[in-house]
């Protein structure tokens, strides 16, 4: 399996080096981080995102924050330092997830030395799995494919390769498989507004590999599917309720209604623990709404040291207003897969096939 | 009828004073235009646009061409100064409509005085013509919602207001004719990217207005109609093939899909001279495809004056490459209604609706 030139996280035993994904594609900037704060801030401003990335990154922030504690542990301590990094993102599972296994492996434990190594191996221990878990990902999602078939179209939406994960990704992750089988992919990248995940990082992601890649705007999708035959959507996730509703970056919900009417396969990328089984709808999948300068401005793109990473450019009127959700609920009759690590299924399979895990 | 505080189009006998919609929302400029290849540039550049609106500047550029001009008349010079104003954008119908009625006004003509009259008189013609259309149409449009409800939640694409036609607009034009009935209007501006025709014009035009607007993302659509009952898309057109497959602003179509899925009735706002009854459907309206750079980066809103109108801002990779076609097909079965100064039908209704005209 090929790895991505550049390592998004990086552990340094005192602090975590985090590539800063605000300034791609324009620069490779590393930030030291060596506080539980800094670690909130990065994920909250997103310099660091990807439901799991963000949940790796938030086990090495309460590794951060153990080590800065000295002494006797007061548990309530423990539980209001994990509240603290939960609170920096809510809609992806995956944080949550780790982090009540986070609190898990450290009841009992009395000194915050040895809870900073327990979190410490954990996250590291994670970033292993995801690796592993998005290639085996990979390679299941390539079998979806026609094996007579020598190119592939795919249209993805927001960035789910090894900027969103531990290294390989999800949905990028097999279209990487399937370039791997000698296949020729050609990949058209949603621009993913507000934030630009497409046409910044997947755009970026997809020249560093030498894979064809076209940047489209969110609304070009349904014109796409007219011109030229697609083969599939690819999409990763922030969360899967059981009955198969999937949270996802805003505009995945359209993209879906799109690929439906025109009878393209739309599937989602998704690790075990994007899976929530105690929701039983999307409907209870709490969305995040981040803030308005987002869409009406482009300066959005803060540098933490000061200044704006892109130049300022207000694209509205003065005082103008503007709505903001970070993601959108694709209702399962609309997902034709799950590709995960365990196999690929559908919707109505979700609760038998997760229980045998 | 409420008249609009700004005038995008203005014939001033030697020149055109044309206001620069690519410095607003920042700035109200206008350019002064006194020859016909500046009135392409302008047409050409996006400093006007909207159908209607280059349809009338695009005969004031004929106007300027023949002023120009002086002595004996050859057709043949004619004919070339028809064909690039023609040539100038290829997908609207109305200049192409009206650039033949141009032609038809000065047959026989033998000087450049007289066809300068004649078309200056047409331009002036068509621009009253326009906003008596629009006002009615926009009591039209009006018309279709209930009596008894007090507030309309309304999405819209694009801007298809003043700044597009001679200053009334057309879906638009029915939103403001709602408020003219008293009716409370909330209108959610999809941004459209890659221009941003909504986040800086429609915004714009609302807020002159004091009529609540929402921005939102082109992908945010599904989401709203899923957290918010929206009463009716509202959207403008650039060209209607006789079985209602319409030509509009891309990411109409995405928006017709995801409005019809979710039951939300989708308008196309149409004056006559849209209506091109020689295409049998939407597959033969050419689409223009515009320079990739308008979708990599956002420094695309050049000012002819040298510099940009917004700040340069490179927003992907080097190098990486991008589709931009500028328009897309929405095929009829997704619209509900055309609202038409004529009154208001559905596709099918279209020969006979035009042939009574």
């Amino acid at each position: 399996m090929s790895q991505p030139e550049f390592l998004p996280i990086q552990w340094k035993s005192t602090f975590l080096s985090l590539l800063d994904q605000r300034a791609l594609p324009g620069k490779k900037e590393f930030l030291k981080i060596d506080t539980v704060e800094d670690t909130i801030l990065a994920i909250r401003e997103m310099a660091v995102r990807g439901a799991p990335a963000i949940a790796i990154t938030g086990i090495f922030g309460l590794t951060l924050g153990a080590k800065d504690r000295k002494g006797n542990v007061n548990p309530n301590e423990v539980d209001l330092l994990i509240k603290q990094v939960f609170e920096s993102r809510p809609t992806a599972v995956n944080l949550s997830f780790a982090l009540g296994e986070a609190k898990k492996r450290v009841q009992g434990e009395t000194s915050w030395e040895s809870i900073a190594k327990i979190w410490e191996s954990y996250a590291l221990e994670m970033m292993v799995e995801d690796l592993r878990a998005n290639q085996t990902l990979g390679k299941n999602g390539a079998d979806l494919f026609p094996k007579d078939q020598e190119e592939f179209h795919i249209i993805t939406h927001c960035n789910t390769g090894a900027l969103a994960t531990a290294g390989h990704g999800t949905a990028l992750g097999v279209i990487r498989s399937l370039r791997d089988l000698g296949k020729k992919v050609v990949v058209y990248a949603d621009e993913t507004r507000p934030f630009l995940q497409g046409s910044r990082l997947t755009a970026f992601e997809m020249m560093e590999e030498g894979i064809e890649c076209y940047i489209i705007t969110d609304g070009m999708s349904g014109w796409l599917m007219n011109h030229k035959k697609i083969d599939a959507v690819l999409v990763g996730c922030d969360r899967v309720a059981a009955n198969g509703d999937t949270a996802n970056k805003i505009g995945t919900y359209n993209l879906a209604i799109v690929a439906h009417e025109h009878k393209v396969p739309f599937y989602v990328c998704a690790t075990r623990d994007s899976f929530d089984l105690n929701l039983k709808t999307g409907d209870e999948i709490p969305i995040e709404m981040r803030k308005e300068s987002e869409v009406t401005q482009f300066d959005f793109l803060k540098n933490p040291q000061g200044g704006y990473l892109l130049p300022e450019g207000k694209t509205s009127p003065i005082g103008a207003r503007a709505l903001n959700p970070s993601f959108d609920i694709t209702k399962a009759k609309f997902i034709k897969n799950f590709i995960t690590e365990m196999g690929c299924f559908v919707a109505g399979e979700i609760p038998s096939r997760l229980k045998t895990v």
